[in-house]
């Protein structure tokens, strides 16, 4: 297994001159491991561990996860829900999945929704789309003006930056997905009869503004990748890669967490006798 | 595999003279299934075909279901949810759990909370202790008149039918445990590191009134066992008989509920075409 920190180094978003230029980063990397058999060997032995380090947050009720998912449609986050999140007790796991915003939440302030799915104390969240799909849409199809995308992005900083010193530790990850694999998955999509449903005439409309797209990321991943909270970008072109960068990212932020089965104090010798009694 | 027919007849309640008497169910009974090395192979096989019929609720987003799972401590609610409702896609997925309710909720009907946590159109959602706590609890105590609990067993009916009617398919289990299991469980519990941390001093004096509990959770599921939504009173000594039962009750349930996925008509040559276009 790698080191966390070796982990965290090389997939951190690295912005210049504050924009991350997402076609610097290989969406099909698969530079931390040996190849695909050696990465499913290692994902299945980290599913139990991922188990038992979840249970200790669940147990310990003091701190919480919330794991964000975004990427372009295709990219992989149901994918990483199916192979990774999987792993957890649902008991502890919440899932939140964000698509466009409701009549009634529009009338909300923008992290209003947001704010109902956070993780209490022992869960982990999964945001799948989250409160930046509020500022990576608008920036990209250029339907707000750039002071209010600059207001977005502080709040979201502040939002953060609230929850970590709450209890809550973030893992930020764009699901990096290259323009020719998109094309694959949508066909392979629309082939099968267990598949098509997801597929939707819209998708089309948003690969259209790729490079728009692509741009948005850029400078909102750029703008929020904080000490506290950075962004990684898991290269997603191959799928067994996603998923084992992922499953160790978050093993690895689990591990890092100091928890610890809390241990109330029972007089066992009491409870025993007590117990011993017919009903 | 067992019918769902065959299944549904041999574990739902029998109540006589509108009474459910426990102490006649025998909750060591494994009588559906060879023994446990047969019973964990077909569960590890219905996993997979639990994720796909699951899939096929989740796509096509016109149903629900709701597993109510009611029982004593140690009765094996979670021990359910870690072993069968895993195996579904977490995304298309709801647990809640009921503990006592908060200064808030006690304000409130005493359905409101349940009601928050329902499954939407196409999730399955997990009772982890339910409404049926309002009903049982005061009875086994005494601390609501009979008439207070009459109502509430009105309520009840009369908000399942509601659910009936409106797309979701409602699974109540009754974990059965015997008394002798249940003091085996706790002193594994409270001998275990990682497992001390469940047991509170709380539990023993619920067992102190074991009698009591056992009458009050016979008297609700018989009065609340209706055509549209049944009790099944799963044996829960044997915990691969329990997982075995469930699995099988909620795999055959949504193979019985005649999902499909949706398929959208698309023109795909053109989407192809459109596709094919270079960035």
């Amino acid at each position: 297994m790698i080191e966390l920190a070796q982990l965290r180094d090389t997939l951190r978003v690295r912005p210049v001159d504050g924009m991350a230029t997402l076609s610097g980063y290989d969406a099909a990397s698969t530079e931390l491991i040996g190849g695909k058999s050696e990465a499913n060997a290692q994902l299945a032995k980290m599913q139990q561990k991922l188990f038992d380090a979840h249970d200790v947050l669940f147990a310990s009720k003091q701190q919480s996860v919330l794991l964000v998912l975004q990427g372009l449609d295709c990219s992989g986050k149901n994918g990483t829900i199916k192979h990774v999140v999987i792993a957890l007790n649902p008991a502890g796991v919440r899932i939140a999945s964000f698509k466009e915003p409701t009549d009634e939440e529009e009338e909300h302030h923008f992290l209003w929704r947001h704010r109902q799915e956070l993780p209490e104390p022992g869960e982990l969240s999964v945001f799948d789309r989250s409160h930046y799909e509020d500022l990576i849409v608008p920036l990209a199809l250029n339907t707000s003006d750039e002071s209010e995308v600059d207001k977005r992005i502080e709040e979201v900083n502040e939002f953060e930056k609230e929850l970590v010193e709450g209890g809550t530790t973030i893992i930020k990850c764009l699901l990096h997905l290259s323009y020719d694999e998109q094309r694959e998955r949508f066909l392979r999509r629309l082939r099968r009869d267990d598949k098509r449903w997801k597929f939707s005439l819209g998708d089309l409309e948003t690969r259209r503004k790729w490079d728009e797209f692509q741009a948005a990321y850029g400078t909102v991943i750029a703008a929020t990748s904080t000490e506290l909270c950075p962004w990684y970008v898991i290269p997603s072109d191959h799928k067994w890669y996603r998923n084992w960068a992922i499953a160790q990212l978050l093993l690895g932020t689990l591990d890092s967490m100091g928890l610890a089965y809390p241990q109330p104090e029972f007089d066992l010798e009491t409870i025993r006798a007590e117990l011993a009694a017919p009903n």
